[in-house]
């Protein structure tokens, strides 16, 4: 893996030097995992040219000659010299992760003349996969397969979306899974992922997923609620697949003996508009160009009102993957981004029908240089349970 | 449910008049689950006299009076003016939660002559708990313990620490827990809680836990690494208590087997530590105090080199519990504060015994006006286990 790490430092010190930075110190736990393998108590410093220092505070005994012991974030001036690295002038921290007063004292223990933000970069850099990582991806998506195979062994009659999710959250656990899930934000808290039944699917959340939902306490409101399954309602199961570091985020939806017609059409509407954008999608294509071609497929087939949600709607259909759920870039009408290869994303064209539940798809693709690789595969149709 | 957050918000001012506070805005969701009992999209607005207002985002379509729906933060001063609210001169905002950037933003948008810290602040007000709170982790307390009388059933010969944990997962979950869990700061990241066996209790972590456990991935290094469970080894049992939002934390020790003598020792001696501090805690006690009587404890018995750790020891006995897990107090040599009447405290002192494994308990009590109450009832003695 070290090969792989020196990719991942050399990717992010050419941002760097393109910025004039000479040095980024870095202490979110998604960003120490992406430039040393490992989570530390800790600061990684990484200067614009040359290899990473590990400030380490904890955990005891690291051997690697890359680790500095420290007690303060105020010791790392010294070491710094100590090392023959000069102290920064343009030093770049993590702007949008470190709390504010984290922030001000590593400005004052370093001194640099001039502080930026790292967290923008990182979050850029991170948006284009390594190999190592590609191959990180892969595994989650079969063990995440794996596990949606199961999903119908979960369901019994009469029981609740709950019950079905802590029936599949013990097959995930089962398989691998290693349960604490990363999202960039603080509106970004969830349990494992969401089941969505009936008229909970409407039910607006405060947090930034695609579909909402009222959770089964207010301290925690998204997901399923303690809904019986019911005939003639959907069930969508939304997982999170984090059987590495690196999460696959797939959906699946199950329909409860019959249901109408209009879940039926949606749902294959949902996967018309993947397999477009699959058609279109290749390097250089622009995302809103995507989200763009999902509205207006939405709104031919008359269901724009359905479209990711009623009394509230996400204005994206997909969004990039990694460490954390929700990484660049954004598939949304106002993105300035285009698609690289090696980017990793996930496309979820959903709607929501009223008195039904939500109906739709989602899977996790890699960038290639011609076009989309699908990495979640299981069927995808509107799978059938019996009542 | 109002008047208990009229209570409080009085809490929260009386501490924000002191220090000559206009207003405090609060955007991080163990704050506004406090302020509002709910969790939004938005921002919290306290004035230092009179009711609050929500400023929210999302989720779309809540109808309380105080809500005024924003789409950005530089829309609050317009509506705190159309609200009969003066500017505040001296603003509190969350400088340990909020991320630099959008501190930076805040102060812009508000634009106060002062800004201050109210994280601080809120965690000392946050640590006297109100009857409601109480009534909230008594739920969370007998639900933990009903969990717990089911831990044996979990086991069967030959399992893992890992797969323990699964089955208990499962248990927990079905009996309401809203498995989402929140600590304080970035060095809490847990799945659950932590099941630790054999050698893998003395595996020192990155991360502010008691114990450390190496986990199963690098990317989250804490608890069970799975391990088969011994004959001849203990299994620490420490899965959070979170059926409300009040989370309880509690420990359970099992013996695989016989066991040496040094380890139930140990253990007697971590009840024998319990129970001295339940007799000299009365509000006026200093936490220094507490963690200094364990640790003499430890010595005493010849124990001090084991005592919270091997290759890495934790510093306290003891923290606060609330919405997050490591609230206040904290019961470490360092303290400076004492008791008070509503606190609530998980106590845990534990052992880790080479080639054998963590040993010990941990309950959550209540500060009463004349000691403490143990909420957390079950067994406490080292449970055997038939391997």
């Amino acid at each position: 893996m070290l090969s792989d790490l020196s990719l991942r430092w050399n990717k992010t010190q050419e941002q760097m030097r393109k910025i004039g930075a000479d040095a980024c110190l870095v202490t979110s736990n998604t960003n120490l995992y992406y430039l040393t393998g490992m989570v530390i108590n800790g600061y990684v410093y990484l200067p614009a040219e040359g290899e990473p220092l590990y400030f380490v505070r904890r955990p005891a005994g690291l051997e690697a000659p890359k680790v500095r012991y420290i007690r303060k974030p105020e010791d790392i001036p010294a070491l710094l010299k100590e090392n023959g690295l000069n102290l920064p002038r343009l030093l770049l921290l993590e702007g949008d992760q470190l709390p504010y007063n984290e922030h001000v004292r590593l400005q004052a223990a370093l001194n640099p003349q001039q502080t930026g933000n790292v967290t923008s970069l990182m979050r850029q850099v991170r948006s284009i996969k390594t190999e190592w990582e590609i191959n990180q991806f892969r595994i989650s998506a079969q063990k995440h397969a794996e596990a949606y195979s199961r999903i119908k062994e979960c369901y019994t009659p009469g029981i609740t979306d709950v019950e079905l999710q802590i029936n599949l959250e013990y097959v995930i656990r089962s398989l691998g899974s290693i349960g604490y899930f990363r999202g960039f934000g603080h509106n970004m808290e969830i349990y494992m992922g969401s089941v969505l039944t009936g008229e909970n699917a409407g039910a607006a959340s405060p947090f930034d997923f695609a579909l909402g939902g009222a959770g089964i306490h207010p301290s925690v409101p998204v997901g399923a609620n303690g809904s019986p399954l019911k005939e003639g309602t959907t069930v969508m199961v939304d997982m999170a697949g984090n059987f590495t570091a690196y999460l696959t985020d797939m959906t699946r939806t199950f329909a409860i003996g019959n249901v109408p017609d209009i879940a039926h059409k949606a749902h294959q509407v949902s996967i018309d508009i993947q397999d477009e954008i699959m058609r279109i999608s290749k390097p250089g294509v622009a995302c809103a160009d995507l989200y763009n071609v999902a509205l207006e497929m939405a709104n031919a087939a008359q269901l724009g009102q359905y479209f990711m949600g009623t009394t509230q709607q996400a204005k994206f259909v997909g969004h990039g993957v990694g460490i954390e759920i929700n990484e660049l870039p954004v598939l949304t009408g106002r993105s300035k981004e285009t698609l690289h290869p090696n980017m990793v994303l996930a496309l979820e064209p959903k709607f929501v029908i009223p008195n039904v539940g939500a109906v739709g798809i989602e899977n996790t693709f890699l960038v290639t240089a011609t076009g989309l690789e699908k990495l979640t595969l299981f069927e995808e149709g509107l799978i059938p349970i019996i009542s």
